[in-house]
């Protein structure tokens, strides 16, 4: 049997063949134009869907199930998406309206739970009973799975992982709270800190960018610039504090990393895994391997097929 | 059938006869005398497990296993205790050691997750698929339920929600680490927040009590005391803080809360439930209730019987 999924982002939609493995066979995209509304993006996720079958050249019987990734959730009780902050949606009744073109069993889940169920299934979790994804982009998305199958929790609120309060009373996040992980694990955390470092510091050569992006902090870091490699210090903390307490909290046997952030590669988890040696309670037992995750950009759509599986 | 639990604690050892129901129905105790060594107060275990039993009036073949709680974890692949930081244990095989005079299955696990099976079987979240259990006193442990068992994670140390960090750089824990929950969230918080407070308010009654207690401090805030009632609000919100996390992170369908603290009952949990509502991601999704656990002291013997079910 084949599966398809559907990676809902808010600038392009994607849609892929997905066959047992998580192996995707054929894949289509078009852009979002979320400001036409919901029912108009709704029915091109339908044809898109439709595109990618005729595509793959799988007839409609070979098809098992159509699975969606959202950037928001599902309530489980409804079947209707409450908010979906991104695409500007307010409670869309998102499996009502696929139903009207798509005659299969439709499943919808969270981008970030979708992404880590794919690396369960084809990426570097591939096998692990319990593993925890999580995406380091514009904000921290996350996943987790426990006794191999994604754990989405009791009311569909759960696996928010980058709003965890890491420092009480800090940094004010999007969600109205202060503190959150977020807002010190992700791309934006090293830019505000790479341009504090570049006032405080005239001769780094932080200063000689026009703009300091994440990537010019990393890049200065690997140059030896010291500046930046005290801000690079600093994050690899900030992410091995909520890495450690993942650890302290459900003990997994894989922690998977991806999103932007994680193209700085080892240059990323080695200080990351160091300061994590020294952070975790039982100094001497074994715990999660931290890896960087395998599929990149398909994760949305392999893991969005597999839903059905 | 019937189990046997073994309760270990720092100045006590209790062990029970235990129903399919998770009711005692005779239990025993004696002093731990940690001084003398960790065989003699694993001997001490056996012939209680075994007074238990005589005491309940159940024959040894209607017992099925032997279950016990210890301060610290069990290494699942050796059967070794590799610490027990308040028996001053270290690398003890305490299964091989019990195996000498009990011939039944032995489970071992750690004491909060082994209170939180009890909850689960028969306390405040019998019946629930997945709760977390927290026991706010000298530390703060915990336990986490998935699927309706225990979760023990995959290398046995999870769990530790006490060691969540919540203040990046904050107060130094006896972990090592600073900015632990269980700094924010445990009695002597209490009494730390509340002795500072007495120094800033020579108005508050609080500068009445000969020595201030968590006790003194509840008290304080109760009768309408400014003073303590700000540190009462205040340490609400931290325990808010780490419940939120727990929510964002498994969204379980219940949180009991037990341990010391917790005998302030509803002028404790009210303030929590009340603090979550402003904290939670999503505002309109249910989430977690929050609930005082029920079981009290009994819940180590019950949890420790109820492993080997």
């Amino acid at each position: 049997m084949y599966y398809v999924g559907i990676d809902v982002g808010g600038t392009n939609l994607k849609a892929g063949v997905v066959d047992e493995n998580g192996h995707i066979i054929a894949k289509v995209d078009c852009p979002t134009k979320v400001e036409r509304g919901h029912e108009a993006v709704v029915a091109d996720m339908a044809k898109l869907a439709l595109r990618a079958i005729e595509k793959s050249g799988v007839s409609m019987d070979e098809v098992k199930s159509v699975g969606i990734g959202i950037p928001g959730i599902l309530d489980p009780r409804t079947g209707i998406v409450p908010f979906c902050t991104n695409l500007g949606w307010h409670n869309v009744p998102l499996i009502e309206l696929m139903r009207k073109d798509i005659d299969k069993p439709i499943y919808v889940d969270n981008d970030a739970t979708v992404a880590t169920l794919a690396e369960n299934v084809a990426g570097v979790s591939a096998g692990a009973k319990s593993s925890v994804f999580l995406t380091l982009g514009t904000g921290v998305g996350g996943g987790v799975v426990i006794d191999g199958k994604v754990y989405s929790g009791a009311h569909g609120v759960g696996s928010e992982l980058g709003h965890m309060i890491v420092v009480i009373d800090g940094e004010e996040c999007t969600c109205g709270n202060k503190g959150c992980w977020e807002r010190y694990a992700i791309a934006t955390a090293l830019i505000r800190m790479g341009t504090e470092a570049a006032k405080a510091h005239p001769e780094s050569v932080l200063n000689e960018a026009k703009s300091i992006s994440a990537k010019t902090v990393v890049d200065a870091a690997k140059a030896g610039d010291k500046a930046a490699m005290e801000v690079f210090d600093r994050y690899t903390y900030y992410l091995a504090v909520g890495i450690v307490n993942i650890i302290n909290f459900i003990d997994p046997e894989i922690i998977a990393i991806g999103g932007g952030v994680s193209a700085a590669g080892d240059f990323l988890i080695q200080p990351v895994r160091e300061k994590l040696a020294k952070l975790v309670f039982y100094k001497t037992m074994p715990y999660a391997r931290v890896e960087l995750a395998t599929l990149g950009n398909d994760a949305g759509i392999i893991g969005a097929a597999m839903l059905g599986k």
